[in-house]
């Protein structure tokens, strides 16, 4: 089956908004296993949004709209849907009920244009909204269903979730299963590369590569008619993709971060943590302690920006930052060194280099970052140059020193040795 | 003149990547006064991507395509673009050249594929691409414009902002000027009350509030037929919104975050600044330091996650940690002075809360943070309750003690007290 993306907005086509919405319902459908061939943005605007629409119907078994279900004269996607499907609007108990509830709940009273939004159109199925008051709306008609969803991602995605989600799947027979395999270490073209034959030869599963910031992702996806089957087909490729990737894998659950990563493995082999930072000024400790748990194995960290505070905080020596400068690979070894004097901690790692968009010379250009990481007193150091903007940069530094950190243990606990 | 955009990728129809390219262009467009009706999404498919550019041609003046000008057999964009046109493709021997020197910079070598990216549509004029290999391409047809524009947003945005706009300008008579007015330490709602007969009342200059976490952006738009007088008609009514939102502006400057606002008062006052962070874990000194020129005030931060480190690091008592527990008022106000003393700084900020998912209590729920603000030894200290997940929690905190440290600096050095 095929379904078509409408998002309804004027904010949208303004560009004050990014449509997450839209990224959101193509994944699902995606993993529903309904094909997606357009999506349209469109403002709103009765003419234009109910020509958008019968376009829709016109190659699509499915249309979802979203917007524009607003209690406020602007709000016109349900009025538009109902005239395009020549439906009445009639006003709808159950719905007025909940809404003047949720008022009630927030000792507010609801105008008048609220009730607006309790009117439907005839002989559709009314989808409760636990997070706001415009209900979701579906309409069977023939072969064709309009589903109309509220705007805001909060009220969107959870009725979705609910009841969206569910009903689609009724109307899809077969699904679509996905694994992801996360890398990290490997650059993206050297990551397709290992696994061309694999990605250009299968069909279901497909092989589809994505790079994020310092990483590579491969998502597997089988499509077949229960998901055990489709589980079936993706397990072999995975496992495939394993062998030929091996220490870079790390992970291959959707929900694990690399930064997840490493705390996992932090708290299986008891080791706690600490950070020296001075480009990246915190923002490796910000991600590692974005990971809920983090407190059994993060303790402290320290942002030593300046000269004086590296050598006062870390002991790094001053001989080292005169001779070698803040940005060397003596200065990275004693930053870590002295972070796991100072904290008693099991690993450190230390981050120096710099940003931009000042600061950068011939000798030692901007982008240069030299990040080293110590494990129980065994020190490893490594240059990078990335490119980029201040921001950019940064992140490469963050991501560069927990997969370094990453190594490190891993060659700690075993006779590894990475690249 | 109207203008449509078209995004070309599978992963946009896949829900892979958000489409923030197409909010890039919707809003360059909305500032360059040209009227954009319609946004369409289409993957990598000749006839669908055919059929689309004729809808667009048939309704806009200008269309602009995204993506799709990649080395590969599925970039097809400026080759259905050129059937559609009817224009043959020839080698374009200037292209051909930075193709080369952008391989030989990297000392690579280009692949046979490589040089499919410089065929041009006959007539067409060829933008340079300066970080990556697919020229920009603008063909002018009768009344119309088509505009190619490479899929990386890190080629897309600076060929659009070197050549395209540039462009758009002389095809737009008449010009659309914005300012903003940024806000810190007031609510969505509150904003939008105390300027409601503005926004109501104005037509040209158009005022729209937009809601940042923890910040209220008020865009002040006008259109006219040149920019100078754009700007006279803009001016009253920033200056109005000035007047009315007093010391909760912190620019009118579009490229003033507000961590930039508070390093320049910093700077300004020749202040040194160090940060004590819990919950946060390094995010506000990270946000501190990605605005370049950072190190004249910042020399160094601690993030004390552990109850110990809070002692040992920033000489928290003991009986205040057993006494109110980390998260309080005592503990934040304990964490800024130690933070000073340790680092010789005139304004220190503290931040301790509940990120959650776990750790909360009835007493003290996840979202409880208490942010101190010392500054040469005067302390303020806040409490905060903040909704949504982790992340959400840590961000809030994070402008909440921006806004915060602007306040104590102001007060300090003015007559001004906050709310």
């Amino acid at each position: 089956m095929t379904v078509e993306l409408i998002s309804v907005g004027t904010e949208i086509l303004l560009g004050n908004i990014v449509n997450t919405n839209a990224a959101y319902l193509a994944e699902q459908c995606a993993g529903l296993g309904l094909s997606c061939f357009y999506q349209t943005v469109v403002g709103d605007n009765e003419g234009r949004l109910a020509q958008t629409l019968q376009t829709a119907l016109g190659r699509a078994d499915i249309v979802i709209l979203s917007g524009g279900l607003g209690p406020t004269q602007d709000d016109l996607t349900k009025e538009t849907a109902a005239k395009v499907l020549g439906r009445e609007l009639r006003m709808d108990a159950h719905s007025r009920e909940r809404i003047q509830e949720f008022f009630n709940r927030r000792k507010m009273q609801p105008t008048d244009n609220n009730w607006k939004q309790a009117m439907v159109p005839e002989g559709a199925i009314v989808i409760d909204n636990d997070n706001g008051t415009a209900p979701g709306i579906i309409i069977e008609a023939a072969d064709k269903r309009v589903i109309l969803l509220p705007g805001p991602p909060g009220e969107l995605i959870p009725m979705f979730e609910t009841a969206i989600r569910p009903y689609l799947s009724e109307a899809e027979p077969g699904v679509i299963y996905s694994q992801t395999v996360k890398l990290c270490g490997i650059g993206e073209s050297k990551a397709e590369t290992i696994a061309a034959d694999l990605i250009a030869s299968q069909e279901n599963p497909t092989i589809a590569p994505y790079a994020k910031t310092g990483e590579v992702h491969l998502r597997v996806t089988a499509r077949a008619s229960v998901e055990k089957e489709a589980r079936k087909l993706v397990k072999p490729v995975v496992k495939e993709l394993k062998n030929r990737f091996g220490m870079n894998v790390y992970t291959t659950d959707e929900n694990v971060t690399l930064e997840q990563a490493v705390v996992d493995l932090l708290l299986a082999n008891r080791l706690t943590v600490t950070t020296a930072e001075s480009c990246t000024g915190g923002l490796l400790s910000a991600r590692l302690t974005n990971v809920p748990g983090v407190s059994e194995v993060f303790k402290s960290g320290h942002v030593t920006y300046s000269n004086k505070a590296k050598h006062k905080l870390l002991g790094v020596k001053k001989p080292s930052l005169d001779k070698h400068g803040a940005v060397s690979e003596s200065v990275a070894k004693e930053m870590a060194k002295g972070a796991a004097v100072s904290s008693k901690a099991d690993v450190a790692v230390a981050v120096t280099g710099i940003a931009g968009p000042d600061g950068g010379s011939v000798v030692k250009p901007v982008g240069l970052v030299y990040i080293a990481c110590s494990v129980r007193g065994k020190v490893k150091v490594k240059e990078y140059n990335f490119s980029g903007n201040r921001s950019r940069i940064r992140e490469s530094s963050v991501t560069a020193a927990l997969t370094l950190m990453r190594q490190c243990i891993l060659e700690y606990y075993s006779e590894v040795t990475f690249r």
